[in-house]
């Protein structure tokens, strides 16, 4: 199962509001219908989001017809600033954006095939890299869990939210694989149950003992000594640690610090954001009423019952017990440890380019 | 609108599960039906069960037929039994079984008309008793809060949870005639969803400013310091101050704690129950799984996942602000002011009787 990829000139992924009932796959050379699949959440998670953008860079490079008359150029930014609006939260689209841009920029006075090679050698870096440091996240974090570990999750951060084996999840599957995992648990994840629709269903494929709760049950686990550790991904990571992840993140890092159990976020190195000094500074996105209101399409509010409904919310670094990235596990304080990734990131592909 | 009354030898009631979408209001002169209802929680709110249970065993009075060759004091303690076994978490339940049962015993060698007049005036009297007691805790509750609050609250406190005005709700309510009441927000309170289905549908129709958030958008409303104050209910007491309360409440004490918030349990003296030294000894009910697996009929997770579906969890003493009953504020050490309740309370009867 790949979350998303490039298929024959076409960009092909599961369409992910439709699981665990259907397993339906979507092929497009639109990059509109890809910025609607972004925003409806058919494609979700932010390095999935973020390897999608790119393709759909791709998708507009090789377009013709109605924008025929316009440059180039102007065709690929308006399909970055298209892309660009579909979710707020999450750097690695921006980041992926910005990258095809960049590798555009570079070769722009060239010949169109050059251009077009260099293009889709980037999206598929984009893609091949968050591939491996999936892996390299499962490695590091698996490190942190201790034989016989009861771990709980929020959300879906698996296969499905990235392009190769997921972040916190890959920790929990690789601890799996290791013998160390006796149970997880699971919070449903609302208002659109990514964690009782897809991490239920990743990990039962796996194989894996997943029990599902409420999301307001989680607490009532760590009271009881249930729960071991507490893994979560991000949507973006601020210089000074601050993490957006999905809605009732925060609400966990409490619960956890409260009790005492150690609470993990895991994600890329390209999930951090080093222009971002802190959590307030992170757009954190709103979302359609209709989510809280309405479950598959049914009715369970009043009409015209206002809602407030953000997508996302913001863990203080102080809550978080250690960050894992692909190059490494990082430990407070934060803001000394991630400014040490951006030098040594820097001076990598310094020397790479 | 009655949540339960007794309507020429009949029960009608109003089914919540049914709620906001159709107001059907259901009749039965079986018990057994009744019953149902309180276990499908067509009827519920541990007030409101408590009363209906007084209806079901006058119900069980009335009854002739299949069981009219058994002795009418055999065909009670059926009905008792049968009643007890719907919902174990909510004292109401068993305190109201046992004033029904402590009637017939004072009677049951006198005219079954005498017996049948006791036992309607002790269940009017349950009913009555609630009414008032929910008119009291308005009152009490309503001087803690300040002018311009916001206030969470949790599940559905209110009229359809009582016989009366309702517990937590009915201090929301009564502040806002005071016009201390900014806004409200209601968490939906998964699984069943009472607070998104009824507590939303409850205050638009008095009109008070309600807002509708998943239950883990609590956290981040307080973070953000725009909740005053949260209230929530309760399904029993113990004699220690520890409350039972609607799955989440637990969770909700413990960040209200986090960000130095009030918290405030609000229940009639009847929901208090002295033979519980702690929470630890109240039991705590466990739902069907598809509860949480299914929403309005439709599966939201994948068949045969493991589900962990507690109704109920309990709020240690220590993360309750204060406690408001129909006999007063009750403030830490709640022991001895839950002891000294008891000692009043006992007098008082005493002096009744």
């Amino acid at each position: 199962m790949t979350s998303v990829a490039w298929v024959k000139g076409k960009v092909r992924y599961i369409d992910q509001t439709r699981l665990p009932a259907e397993e339906v796959y979507v092929e497009t050379s639109d990059y509109r219908r890809l910025g609607e699949a972004i925003r409806r959440l058919e494609i979700r998670g932010a390095p999935a989001i973020g390897v999608a953008a790119a393709f759909g860079v791709m998708l507009a490079f090789d377009e013709e017809g109605a924008d025929a008359t316009a440059t180039r150029e102007q065709r690929l930014e308006a399909a970055i600033a298209f892309l660009g609006r579909t979710r707020p939260t999450a750097v690695n689209l921006f980041r992926s954006l910005e990258r095809m841009r960049s590798a555009f920029q570079r070769l722009k006075l060239t010949d169109p095939d050059l251009i077009r090679r260099a293009l889709l050698e980037e999206a598929l870096g984009v893609q091949r890299e968050d591939a491996e440091a999936c892996d390299r996240i499962g490695e590091y974090g698996a490190t942190l869990i201790p034989p016989n570990s009861t771990l709980l999750t929020h959300c879906n951060t698996g296969a499905l939210a990235t392009a190769g084996e997921g972040t916190a999840q890959n920790i929990i599957t690789t601890a799996a694989r290791q013998g160390k995992v006796s149970r997880v648990y699971a919070d449903e994840t609302r208002p659109l149950l990514q964690g009782a629709r897809l991490t239920t269903w990743e990990l039962m494929g796996r194989g894996i003992d997943v029990v599902l709760i409420t999301d307001s049950t989680a607490g009532v686990l760590m009271k009881q000594r249930k729960i071991d550790a507490v893994l979560v991904g991000a949507d973006r990571i601020a210089a000074n640690g601050d993490t957006a992840n999905k809605i009732g993140t925060y609400a966990l890092a409490v619960l956890a610090a409260h009790h005492g159990i150690p609470f993990y976020v895991a994600a890329p190195c390209s999930t951090i954001d080093h222009g971002t000094a802190s959590g307030s500074d992170i757009p954190v996105e709103e979302r359609d009423p209709r989510e809280v209101t309405h479950i598959a399409g049914v009715p369970v509010a009043p009409p015209g019952v206002h809602v407030y409904a953000p997508a996302f919310d913001i863990t203080p670094h102080n809550l978080i017990t250690t960050i894992v990235t692909d190059a490494g596990i990082l430990r407070p304080p934060y803001e000394a440890a991630i400014a040490k990734l951006n030098a040594g990131v820097h001076a990598t592909r310094g020397g790479s380019t």
